[in-house]
């Protein structure tokens, strides 16, 4: 059976996977790019492409390690609709996601939304489909689109916490960052007890972070 | 000048320091004693002689390093009306702490609570003062009492918070347990921004918890 599976699951100390105040210029709110510091350092952030030529290459240590678990064995991605683009991107027939026309996933990729609109397939092997579905309907839906392989809960938070509460999540790996962000949208919401269904490890790095893994 | 510390203050992943429904049987409300379980199985605790003769002696490793600190160069502790009893202890004249006669504090102890009473000399050097007063009132009669040593701000959570939001925290050891509460008393609302006052590091130990530390 193929696994789901949540990587790079950035949070601050409270447990805020976002800001507060989503907007297209501020995607993580007034988080700002401080939650995902940690991966940009390393030699994953660099392979991925988003980074200028002649930069530094990023280390390859721990926080690699982990950074690199995110592509390997997934066969598609689900997203919520909070993390597929801005409040109201729904009433913008043109917009086509964050990461420009190769994103990052190089799968089926799964939106969950209320509003569901065409297919788009992008380059690099990325197709955004659109669903307005359960997560367990979801969840059916991608498993066939990923042939048999993996498949990976992208977030945004409230999605994340949705497929841990419905016991759907077979790896979490989240990812603590020493900011204390005070508001926005919380991972760990409602979850009392879900350490008694999953073997929990928690390693500090060098680089200041703490990577929570929840496996089963 | 003295500083003030906090120690071993046990929270959730999700942050909680104490659970729902505290009462005279249930100190940590729902959350047992889950949050300070790594405390228990250190040499600490065990030289603390809370524990009976015969028992394992404890670990001595980095759980232990961190929890030893609780008592040197200490001369006073405040705690919150929170700790020093289960709700209602105030309208008990002879309730004298959790404790029995010979707490370990060894200080003078000030307990913040709008209904002060006369102060409690208790066996081993702690006598229990009680005062009605500010985060900053009660820091200067604490100093007072430790004569040029450090006070450590005991808990619970609503105490040691209002003295990190009042910048009175020179050093915070908090010790983050895998286990999700997901109700009680949460340590960081509230506290935004409050890694930029400090140097903040986290440590992962082999007996499963996270120690961080805000210092200055």
């Amino acid at each position: 059976m193929s696994r789901v599976r949540v990587h790079n699951f950035s949070i601050s100390l409270d447990g805020f996977a976002t800001g507060e105040g989503q907007s297209a210029d501020a995607p993580f709110g007034h988080a700002g790019h401080r939650l995902v510091g940690w991966m940009k350092a390393t030699r994953f952030w660099h392979e991925l492409g988003v980074v200028e030529p002649g930069e530094e290459t990023g280390s390859a240590g721990v926080d690699n390690a982990f950074a690199e678990r995110f592509g390997p064995g997934i066969g598609a991605e689900i997203m919520g609709a909070n993390k597929f683009g801005p409040p109201g991107w729904q009433d913008d027939p043109q917009w086509r996601g964050w990461w420009g026309e190769n994103p990052p996933f190089h799968t089926p990729t799964y939106v969950l939304t209320h509003r569901p609109r065409p297919a788009l397939a992008m380059d690099g092997g990325t197709t955004f489909h659109f669903l307005d579905a359960t997560p367990q309907d979801a969840l059916a839906v991608a498993r066939e689109g990923a042939r048999g392989q993996d498949v990976r809960i992208g977030g945004g938070p409230g999605t994340v916490r949705q497929f841990l509460a419905a016991g759907l999540v077979d790896h979490l790996h989240a990812v603590q960052v020493p900011i204390l962000l005070g508001r926005g949208v919380r991972l760990w919401d409602g979850l009392e007890g879900l350490e008694q269904h999953y073997r929990v490890e928690a390693v500090s790095s060098p680089g200041g972070v703490v990577h929570l893994t929840f496996s089963r």
